[in-house]
This record gives structure tokens, sequence and C-alpha cells, in this order.
């Protein structure tokens, strides 16, 4: 197999990591308990893509033991934890194997990919062998920021028009990779990813980004299966989302360039659900924060959190650190470096590096780029003055830090779970479309959460559900309600 | 008329008081300039029933500036302020009349109203008189809590039943008066109400409560005419109840009992929007905060805020502020009155004042009711210990303070107006149903108080909505996303 | 008796809030129980000066429980609570009178008094009756700024020389008054002042200007008696000042202008504690703050919490909300009203109200003064623009609310109990001098508030003590230790 | 020389993080503006002692550039940040050396030194060159914590003695390393630390615990040079302390652990500045906070600031996070180990290790200390629980992240650039005795540090300053003034 940094030391150090992991994810470790023994997801061959953490590890043992077949790839080169991927290999120590004879999880991933790395990484997660030793698809996807989903949809588009476009075709450097790949399995199989679709009982996604783009896909009649969309769920949206970026923004700043935050002044550019968490995060640290914003209720709401709103032009020439949290592109512009100060920090934990313009920071004539340790280079101008640059525009809380800590993604994960189950095992429920969990279910994630933070929880008297019109049990609330 | 208080220097007063407040009101001043010199609501006869406050002479004053003819009271026995409703009965300055040749909107409110007052006087918004002289009903309504929307649905089923059933039927105190109310009226006229709802274009309302009890109609076909939910209005839920509380509350409780926050233990009933703007306010002061909830979802949004989440049943010995934010009933007990300390302080900002369970307080034997000052009693216990109560258990932002400030309502106002003019103008475009306004009018109503907080908007280029797959000019967002 | 307000209602409303105030007050109340028996004030003549308020009304009848004779004035003209100051004179109910028949504590304070009657209520606490009816003068002061200590000194120093400089000599209009009291005393008595002065064994002084003034004195050989200075018990300076502060400016500006605080953009002048407070008190509301020092240490201090630092003079055009919390004078000028926004809100919570340059806001030529209600002027400029101005430039928190809550002062006041016990009982100890209380009390009054609260309290084991070389018993920290 | 680990990458990185951190360090390099042609220091010999790190670098090269000769060790053993070390060695780049032929500072530390080579290493800072190639002592010391005064002047007294207590008569692990460097130092020149100590002009000390130690000295008679108190300085004691650990307590709890802190319940012994600091770190993570403490000022402030104030006994059953902050001994005991939660995490971030009783943690039966990382320890109890214990106990924000950012150094290392120049320059001015900086040095500090973070001050007015009877250009306080 193509992992590459495996070694004993290293797995042996994930396995510890991973066992105290599995303490601060009640939720995933609750799905164990209870569905372990039905083994719902036997037979369930699941292509996984998504960054491969120490949390990502228990996920990958949730969905093993809940009987699923797993390969996994990440979705971020800079974001793997070497560690990790070590010991998913290895397998869980019940049944460990070593890095010679693993007995764990195929993953394809570790920290520091090329993009073409990348692309032909995320393509052996589609490489199932069944129980008889035939090659064979996944019949599951389980996906963030939907890599493997294109890969599929793209695979079967340029088969159905018998030609894959040249690599000339795209400016889009990671575009062209995607086309090599495909170009390279049409001429080995020309119906490959039109046999690996048919067999695809659906895709779970986790992010914003690849949801817009199920959506997109559903909107114009080319999406080839359902998709849970596990992003929006409460639990996940306004769980890692916030309160994960409120732990990991400062933690990668911190641990990039250990620079004083209290006192400066942090620009957020968005206040969606990631920069209010990341304006909490900085302001709980002495900062003061301005954001920007484009839409005006968001914008209001800044406001009245106490933020100075701003546009990026009026206040680039003073502010020290500046954060993208917006989904969006082209948001730190060539004309705002121009403009920064001396050592001032840009960093991203929105989603694409896009949102830096960082071709453009490359393009400026005479700029010098250099690496001050890793995924922290100071971009050095003509004059001298500096702007130091965290995981080259990627998310910098998973380049620079560790990603979200395993309370906060047991939430999101346990999403997946419940997803995977409910597509996997109620499949003729869910014909071709785009859903989100029912809120009964996003319920019982955060109840899962609450025994470990000592919450106790008050219990409504048949009377008082009576009055409100809902079930003693739930869900409480009206799928429009917004918490 | 009917206004008990009005004498001129209350109503200079109130004028100056609402001056003041237009400044602070730049949604409905908006609203004016916009829409002021096309009159969209000329026809319409508003019959309102909402707090009788400053800021409600604001929103009547525009209704009024864009054509309709208004009556108005309140919804609530103790929110009114006097100087308020006899500035709008004497009419605004370009136009005054003075407190005996009224020229403004005529009002039947007074702060302190008995429950058969109040429902006496709520009777009388529906008497209108048109160009000719003739009597003649409202064509909208715009209410809080549903009051006037009872009415009118009540009215017509029991002149469809031919009777209204005798007092005795209820132990509801309130309920009592409605029967009373509508008793008389079926005498006098046993089609009233049925003609008053053939001429209704639709009610716009304001609160949580209202809206739920208008769904339930609607799903048991019982709505008699189409009804716009301005509460879920993102710019209403997630900024009068949160941000209207965050002010509020702490001015509620200053004002009642002047007693230090900072150090103390406040317990916050529920945390939804309303409770989460408590919870902020009292944290603010230095108070330590403990929420109890019913809904895991909002517990562990508590808990990751930094609250302890606990039972009532846990707490209620040693906390020293006891608040009901929830709309639901009998959330403070007797069980818990009994276990409180001496001096406890319990108030309600959720909704009706069965939160506390009042009744039951007055039952204890021996216990005694001693007025501090108005809205703020003792409730002396045999063994000697004091539990003070605000309000009587109603709303004390409205019963201690002057409510929400007229900044927070004006969000709330601005959609008020525009549900009114989209009522009253298209009203084909609404067939018996409960509606939300679109997001774009939503965004709008942000956008029109961005300027008066110095917030600079960011706009889109045009590549970046195409990216995001939105227009330049929004609306930005999913009509389930969350904020 | 001079009290002019009392009436029976007003005393018995006074009366309610006293006892509800012991409650909150548990320093003042363990006074009671420590020393009521031994009655180590049995024989002090106490002649007070500060606020007239409820809390002080606690202090009050503390001092006599503990054996003293009281006369009380109050330190400023507009901060009297009537009630108060009716049920201080009626008398505690174990002995109470009524208005008719007082047998409480002679109370010279009204709310509203101006300058004149100021000082001619002051000059009353100085008219002691002995147990044989003979006319005699304090042998204790208790001040708040110290205008009686100043009466005291200058009486002595125009005695001395013999006469009373003419009114004429001084601008300073409320100076014009204290000559026109001295020289009406000098005619009648040219030694009274001497004499008063020579029974004085010393004074307890609350505020950093009092204490300012004793220093002076002290350091030029002008002081009359010892003083202690209270101010500067941890206790008191980190308490009332920050924690005081931080409920009662928003309770103050709430009250005044009902003006939503979220949002808004405030300008604190000055952060020393009562800055801090006033700082963290609009930020726990959503303002936006803004702090203007000049002295380096604190500034520094400002921008590390996060807060923006700037000179007024960059900010007057666009904030919304001025605050001057410095001590010194001419803060907020003229310059500043002119380029203020309309409806723009001004008050002070520092000390004078020169803090604010009321005479030069009078003098701008065609601007009018409006009351909207007491303590809560509009001052119109030519142009229509309005600045609304709060308690005329003094201190806010007293004028537009009821000061600091009783939880905070009872810290203070238990100061000034165990500073007067100490003057009065170990007289001999403390020569002519300006004094703090030793740490060990200061650290006994916090002692003393921490049940009410709920705090446990660690203790140090004896080798944990010997560890840090302090008494198991504390004082537990050096003299210059910050806190 | 002696240093372990010097290479050049590592020399190259250090240098990197050290012009960037110069950036960070306004105050330092405001120094070498203005004492640079002067070189104050020009014939001084520092003996330093203090956390070899980035932000040392830049302290040790500003008082080279000032004229000084240096030779360095560490006061901590895990503390050192080889990359920073290496650098300084190497030397700056002006007149850079290389590993083989260092021009730089002599540095005796590396990360991980046993408590043997640290005494070792401590002993070789004494050892000085002249001009004229003879072996000499420093005249100046440079102290953190205490140890290398220790040295001298237990040296002192063993030397006068004339013997060295052998190490049976001590159960202290590292005083017996102390006694064997002395013992081998006295065979070696019976006179050596008498001759150092002679001298020796002073000491500027920079922490509590070791300013405490030399008032101690000097109470006792036995303190042999002067000393400058720089941990007093409010620049030092009110930034570092508090300021610094915000920063670098989550830093280290990140780095060492990867749990989410939000939500979490978090326990902070100690409410002094480190403290204070920490307990807004923690909650501005969203942790609730719970502190102990055993001085009632600071446990009344505490439960002012909102926490919750108990005995470690009360919740050590169900925290997640207990951090001490004392400067005390035994905070955390065996008896507490034995009742935390599994996976609790426990750290110091105080001052010595045994503020958590690592010792009594080691001995409990069946116990297995077990590494996860460097500095990051499961201690696994006989049932099965865990307790992570960070750095062993020893300063967490040091050994498991890179300690206080740059910024806050700069303030107390300016402080110390200042006491070393003042008391090098001015020795007559003082005689034997513990100073502290004057004030005007204090706000010199802070006013240095202004600019880097957009700060406007605002300069009094020669009346304003009459007013406050100051000096316009400051001082502006007592210097009893707490800030």
């Amino acid at each position: 197999m193509d992992y590459k940094v495996a070694d004993l030391s290293l797995a042996e150090y994930g396995r510890k990591e991973i066992q105290l992991a599995e303490h601060e994810m009640p939720g995933l470790m609750a799905m164990r308990e209870r569905y372990g023994a039905d083994r719902p997801l036997a037979g369930a061959r699941i292509a996984g893509s998504l960054h491969m953490t120490i949390q990502t590890a228990v996920l990958i043992e949730t969905l093993t033991e809940l009987g699923a077949d797993v390969r996994w790839a990440t979705c971020n080169i800079f974001s793997t934890q070497d560690h990790a991927a070590a010991a998913v290999v290895v397998g869980p120590p019940e049944n460990a194997g070593t890095v010679d004879n693993p007995r764990g999880t195929p993953v394809f991933a570790w920290k520091g990919e090329t993009l073409g790395e990348y692309w032909d990484e995320a393509e052996k997660v589609f490489d199932f062998t069944d129980a008889d030793g035939n090659k064979v698809g996944p019949n599951m996807l389980l996906d963030d920021g939907g890599d493997i989903t294109l890969l599929v949809h793209k695979g079967v588009e340029f088969e159905k028009a018998g030609a894959v476009p040249g690599q000339d075709s795209t400016d889009n450097e990671e575009y062209k990779e995607v086309l090599r790949v495909l170009a390279r399995s049409l001429e080995a199989d020309p119906q490959r990813w039109t046999n690996i679709a048919n067999g695809i009982k659906g895709v779970t996604e986790e992010t914003t980004t690849g949801v817009l783009r199920l959506y997109d896909r559903f909107k114009e009649g080319s999406l080839l299966f359902p998709a849970i969309n596990v992003n929006d769920s409460v639990t996940k949206s306004k769980f890692d989302n916030k309160y994960g970026c409120r732990h990991s923004l400062i933690d990668g700043i911190n641990r990039g360039t250990d620079v004083m935050i209290g006192g400066k002044v942090a620009v957020v550019c968005g206040y969606g659900d990631v920069g209010k968490g990341s304006a909490e995060s900085l302001r709980g640290q002495g900062a003061r924060v301005i954001v920007t914003e484009i839409d005006p209720i968001c914008a209001l709401q800044a406001a009245m959190d106490g933020y100075e709103v701003k546009r990026l032009e009026s206040v680039v020439e003073y502010a020290d650190i500046f954060i993208t949290t917006t989904g969006n592109f082209d948001i730190i512009r060539v004309e705002h470096f121009e403009k920064m100060k001396n050592q001032a920090i840009v960093g991203n934990i929105g989603h694409f590096d896009n949102e830096i313009d960082m071709a453009g920071l490359a393009k400026i004539p005479g700029i010098v780029k250099d690496e001050i340790k890793p995924q922290v280079h100071q971009w050095i101008f003509p004059d001298g003055k500096k702007i130091i640059v965290l995981s080259e525009g990627r998310l910098l809380n998973l380049g620079n830090a560790t990603g979200h800590p395993s309370f906060v993604m047991s939430n999101s994960f346990t999403n997946q779970v419940l997803a995977q189950v409910e597509l996997f095992t109620k499949t003729d429920d869910y014909p071709v479309g785009v859903y989100v969990l029912p809120k009964h279910l996003d319920e019982e994630v955060a109840r899962l959460h609450l025994d470990a933070l000592g919450v106790e929880l008050t219990e409504l008297t048949k009377e008082q559900a009576d009055y409100l019109g809902v079930d003693v049990a739930g869900p409480y609330k009206s799928d429009h309600y917004r918490y």
C-alpha cells in the first residue's frame, strides 16, 4: 500500500492520542455502544475524503466498528497528522497489526502532499476489493468539500463525452491535476466512473462549500445519487464552525507566530459562524477585532456584538492580523498586501486558499518568499517590508495547529455516522436529492455530549409539552428555528 | 374617547421623547421617507394591539404617515407609558391637537389596567368610522401575542355556535373577561365578529407565542385570514429578542431593586434568543449565570458559551436572581419558592406571567404580599423570608423599565411596516396561511440600520457574487441559514 | 428641625428600602453584631457629609448603633434620596418616631438643593447638643470630597486672619457660598471654627479628591487633625470605584435616556478604577468602547484589555456616548461639543461637574437648554443639533440613578466604620497625619462579604503560611501589592 | 565552550525568529537607539540566569549593544529554546560568527537539562575573562527566581563557615545539587564566592519569588549587595504576569493536549495577577472557571468578576482542568489527584513545580507514568484512571509552549535594562537594600510600547496638571496607586 510515512513509533504515538481523543468524543463512542452489536454498516464500502487527523481516526474506527469497509484520503494537502494516519493503518489495539502487516484501514494521506500526489491518492479510495477478491467500487461516499464527489461526477461526465479536456483548457493548477487523473483513468477503463457511480447509494457531505455544489448539481439535474447535508445540522454548523474555530484559530496563530494577540488589531473578514467564533476567539485574547461583511444582517449582528465593522480598505494600513472566514474568493488581494504594515500576519480559516490571493502575492515584482518554519512564510517586499502568511493561505487551524479539537468534532462526526447509517440502511427513503438529518437526530447528537460537560437537562412535564405543542422527548423546535 | 390619563404636560413630555426616539429608529424614518409620498396604506384601517410605548408611538405615526387609519390598544396591562399614549392621542407636531381636541390616533391604554379594563379597551380598536361616518371594522390587524386575533376568532366561533360559554366554564381569570366581552357583544350584535372577520385582509404578528397560535389555527383549518409572522424575520427574532433583552433585563432589575448584580448567582431559565440575551446581560454585569434548558441543542450551546447548565432544583437554594425566558408555563413553582434564599429576586422576561406560578405563590398559607413600590412586591413567608417578585410575574422589562430600546425596536417595527404594506397592497398574493417576509426585505431592514452605527458594508464584486451563486444585491443566504 | 421633605409615606417607603439594603450590606450588619454591645462609639459626635442615600442610611444607623451621636448633610446637591433621608430622620423601627416627632438622626439634605442651601445645610452638621443641653461641636468628621473638612479649615484660617474675604474675591460660584456662610459665622462667633477644630479627634475621608486635599494640607503643614484615607483601602478603591461604576453607569444612562447602548460607540475618558469599571459596563452591553488616557501605564492597560485608545479629538465626531471618569477638569470642552453628532449623550461619573465644561456649553451663542425630565437636558444648538447632558455634568450615577448598589457600598462603609472606631478609640496612636487602614482590617472587610456570595475561602496550612512568610490569618500581601 | 546543541540550521532559524521578535519588542529596540551610542554598560560583566528564549535573546543582545559583557544560563530546565540559544552563541548578524567560531554571547542552556547539569551550567556564568585575559567574576547579576543570587550567598556563607554541608543534610533533590557544586568549588578555591560577591555592584531580579527572598535576606541582614526589584514595576507585574499568562496558558494547554477548553470546567488556584490572566484566558475560550483563593480580598475580586470561588476539595471531582498560579506549595495534593476525573489535566503556571505535589503523585502505589510526548505525561492509576500532567509540574507555558510572547516581555525586559543601567551607573545612590524603579521610568516603559499598538496618548494641559498637582510629563500617580 501507498502510505508513506508510517513507522512504529509514529503509530504508537498516534494510538495514544486516539485513546485520549476517544474520551473527548462521547458521541462517537455512544454510536459504537448503541450500534456496535447490530453492525448496521455491514456491507458498506465507504470511500472517505476528510482531513486525516486524530479525530478522523476515531470516526474511521467508529465506522469500521459499525461494520463498514473503509478507505480514506485527506481533503487538504497540509492537514494530515502523520501519527494519526499511521495509527489507523496499523489498526485499533484489540486487533492491531504492525506497519509491515497493517490490519487497520487503508489511508492515503501525509502532511505536505503536492497537488499531483493529492489527486493520485484521492483516486485510490475508490479501489475496494470485495470478499471474493474482486475489484469493486465504494457504495458510500463521505466527503469534505466535495473533491471525491467531483471526481465521480466529472468522471461520469467525461466518460459520457468520451474524452477528458486537455490540461491546457484551464488555468487552475488544481483542476489540471483532476484532468490528468481522469484522462489516465479514461484510458485505462472508459466506463470506470460510470460503474462506480451506479454502485453508490449516497454521499454525506461535511462542509458549506461541498453542500453548495451538491445543491447546484441537484438544481441543474446532474446529481448522480442522494446526498445528506451534514453541514447544516445545528450540531455541526453552529458547533464546529463556531466553537471549533474559537479554539483552533488562536491555536494556529500562536503555534505559527508566537506573536502576542492581546492589544493587537485583528480583522476578521466575514461574520458567519466561522467568523463569529474567530472574532470571539481573538477578543478573548484581548485583541481589538474589526469585522468586514457583505451581508447587512451579519454586519448588524457584528455591530450589536460590539465589533467595529469596516471595509478592509479602511483599516488595512493599521491592522496587525488578518483572518479570512468567508467561503468566498479574492477577499485579501494584492492591493491590500501592498498597504499592510510590516510583519502583518495573514491567514485563512474559511475554506479554500483562494480567499487570499496567493497567486497575486507571488507575482509582485521583486517579492521573496522565505520559509521561517513549515507552514509559516515571510513574504519580503523589495523595500524590506515583510508579510507573514500562514499555511500558504490554506486553512491555518489545520496547517499550523491540529484542527478542531476532538469534542467539537465528535458532534460533527456523530452527525456523519448517523447520516451514513441513514442513507445506507434506508436507501429507498432517499431518492436523488439533498437532505438534512431530521431534527430529532440533531437533538440526539447534542444529547450525547451533555454528560461529558456535567450538563443537567431539564425535562418537560407532559403538561408543558402539550402547552408548547411538542412531544416530551422532542423535537422541541420548528425546522426554521435559528438557535 | 376613552383615554384616561392624558394631560398636556404628559403629552408634551411624550412628544419630546418621541422626537428623540425617531433619531434612534432609522428604519421607521426610512419607511416614511421612502413611502410617505405614495401613501401605500391609504385606505387601511389598522387595529393594533401592542405595548403602548414611545417606540410604538413612532410605529403608529409611521403607519399614519403612510396613509393608514389606526386605533390602538396595549397587549399588556403594565407596559403602557402614559406619556407616549398621551402624545399619540394629541398627535404629531405638524398637526398637533390638544388633549381636549385630539388630532392624533385613538389609544386605549394606560399603565396598570385591570384585566377587565384591558379586554374592554381591546374591543375598542375594532370600532372604526369610515369617511361617511359609518361604523366599520378594521381591514388589517397588527398584533402582539394574538389577543385581538383571538377576539375575532373566538367571536366568530361563538357567533357560529350562537352562544358564548359562561364565565364559570373556565378557571382562567383572563379568559373569563374574554367571555364577558364576547357575551356582551353577541347580545348587541350576533354577527359583529363575523362581519369584522370578513373585512380583514390579514394580520401581522409580533411574537413567538402569537405565531405559534397562528400556525396551530392554520393547521386545524380555523385561521380566518392570512398572517405574516414578523417574529421570525431574522432582524426581529435575532435582534429584539436577544439584544433587546440584553438591554432591558438588567434595566428592569436595576430600576426595580437597585440590587448589585455583580458577584450574584443568576439563574436564566431557557436559552433561546431571549435567554441568550439575558445571560449575556447578567454576565456583562459580573453575575455568575446558571442556565436551565429542556432542549439538548440549546443546553449544549449554553455550556459551550461557558455557562453552568443545571436543573432548577439543583441550584434553587443558593441562587440570588431567577429569570424566566421560556415561553412555556410553570417554570418557577411553589416548590422552588419554598427553597429560595431570603430576598431572592424573581422575574419573567419570557412571555406570559404563568412562567412563574404566581397563583400558587399567592396560595401559600400565611404568605403576605407587600408592595415596595409599583411593580415590585415582597412576598413575606410566615417565617419572615421574603421573595421579591417583579411586575407580578409579567414582563419585567416592560413593567419595571421601559421595554426594549428604540434602536432594536426600529428593526422589529420596520418589519411590521413592511409586512402591513405587503399584506395590504398584495392581498391576492397571500391566500389564508402564515408567511414570513422574504429574505430580501429582511436584509433591507438590516441595511437601514447600519449607517446609524457607522457600519461600512463591503460590496461583492460581480465575480464574487457569481462564485457564491448569489446576486450582488442579495439575498445572500439560503432560507434555512441560521445566522 | 430643618428637614424639608419628610412625610410619612416617604419615610415608610424608605424604611422598607433600608430593610432590604441591610441584607445586601453584610459588612455593616457584622459591625453591628460585633461591636453593638460594646458601643465603641459612645461619646462620639460625628458630623457626616456624604450622599444621603439608602446605603448611607444603613451606615448612619450602624454608627448610632455603635453608640455615636450623628448629624448628616449630603455632599452633592442632586444625590439625596428623599425617602432615605425621611426614614433616617424618623428613626429605625425598634424605636421609630414619626415625622412630627422624629427619633432618628438629623439629616440636612434633599434632592435638588441650590448651592446656597447646600452650604447652609452643611454648616448645620456642626451644631451638636451635649447631654446637658449645651451647644457643642462634633468630635469626629466623616467626609466625602472634603467639603465639611474645608469648612473647618477655612473657618479656622479666616478666624486667625480676623476676616473672611469678600465674595467678589472669587469667580467660583460655589466658593462664594462658602465665603458667605463663613462670613456670617465669623460675625456671630469669631472663635467658632477654632473651638470646633480643637475638639475634633479626626476625619475619615471617602474619596480620591478629598484625600488629595488632605495630603496637600499635611504637606503644607495646615492639617488640623489626623485623617484616615478610607479611599485607598483596597476594598474601597478597587471595589466601589470599579464594580460600583460597572453597575451604576449603565443604570444612570438607561434611566436617563432609554437609549440602546449595544452597537453604539462610547468614549470613556480615563482608565483608572472608575474608567475600568465604566468601560467594562458599556462593553458588557455591547457597546464599542474607546478610551482616552494621559497616563501611559493606564493607556497600555486599556489597549491590552482590547480597547481602542485615542485622543478625544480623533473620535469626537462619530462617537455616541461620552463619559468622563478622570477626577480632572476640562475634559470635555466646547470645541468637543461643537463637533459631536446630533443626540450625542454626555455624562460624568468621575468627580466634579467641571470634568465637563458646563459653563462653556451654556455660553455658546444661541444655545438653548431644554429639560426633558429632571436631570436630563437637551442642549439645542442654533442649527438644531441636540446634545443630551445627564445630571448637568454632575455624577450621573447618583443624579440619574440611585448611585452605587448596597453591596459594594457595604465594603466602602465598613471601612468607614472601622476607621471611625480606630480614630476615636485609639486617638493617641494617630498624631496629625494622613493614614490608611492597616491591611488586616482591609482583609477583614473583604472577609465579611464572602458568605453572601457563596464564596468558600481556602485556608493556608501552617507550612504554607511559613513558606510564604505570612501568618495563617493574614495579612497575606505586602503593602505595595496592587491586586 | 559548553553549549551542546548548536548547529547552523538551528542558529539560522533562531536568527530569523530573533529578527521577528525585535519588531515586537519596541521597548528594547528603543533602549538600543537611545543608549546604543553612549554604551552605558561598557565595563559591565553581567551574569544572567533567565529562561533562554527568543525574547531573552533580544534582551541579551540589547545588553551587549549597550556595552556589556554577558554570560547566560537558564533558570528552568525545560524552558530553553535551543534555536534561541544557538543564535545568541553565533552572534548578531552584523558581526555573526559561526557555530565553530562563535562571536556572540556564551550561553549555558539547553532544553531538558538534568538538575545536575542545570547547576553545573549555572556556575559557569561567573567565569568571566577580563580584557587582559585574567579570570574575573561578574560585576552585575540579572536573575529570575534567585538561583544565581543563591549560589553567591550560599557560597559566601559556606566559605565563612569553612565547609559545605553534606548532601545528606537535605531531602530536597535540587538543593543536593547546589551543595555538590559549592563543595567542589570550596575545594578548588576557598575564597571564590567571597571574591565574586565583593565585585558585584548589584542584582536585578525578575520574579515575585526571587524578590521575596531578597527582602528576607535584607531583613535578616544577610544581603550582600543592592538589588532592584524589577518584578514590582507596574509594567512588569501587571503586564507579563497577567497579559502574558492570558496568552501563554491556553497556548501551553493547547499544544500539550489539543483538548477543547470551551465548555470545560477549569479550576484556577490563586487569583493574583497570574491567576487573573489565567482565568480570563480560559473564560475567553468558553471554559467555566472556578477560582480558589486564600486571600479574602482576591477572593472577593474573583467573585465580583463573575467567577465561582470554591475550595479545591469542593470541586475536584468534576473539574476538567486544574491550573496552579499561587507561588505557594502543595496546592494540588495526592488527596486531590485521587478524586479527579479520568483524563483530568493538571498544570502549573505559578512558580515552582512544588505547587503540584509531583513527588507525592509518583509515590501512589501502582501508579505508572507514561510519556505521551515530551512534557506531556499520563499518570495511570491502578484502576486505569489517567491524569494528564503538563511539564512535570513545572511552568507549562514555558515547557509546553514558548512562554510569554515578545511584546509583553519587551515591557519586563525594558525594566531589566533600565535597572541594570541604573544600578551599574549610579552605584553610589544604592546602598545595600531592595529597590523598585522610580515611577517615571515605569511610565517610560509603558510609553515606549504605545505606538506599536496605535495608541494615542492624551496630553495634560499645564492647568490640568496643576489641578492634579503633577507635572505635565508625569509621574501621574502616587506610589501606592494600584492600577
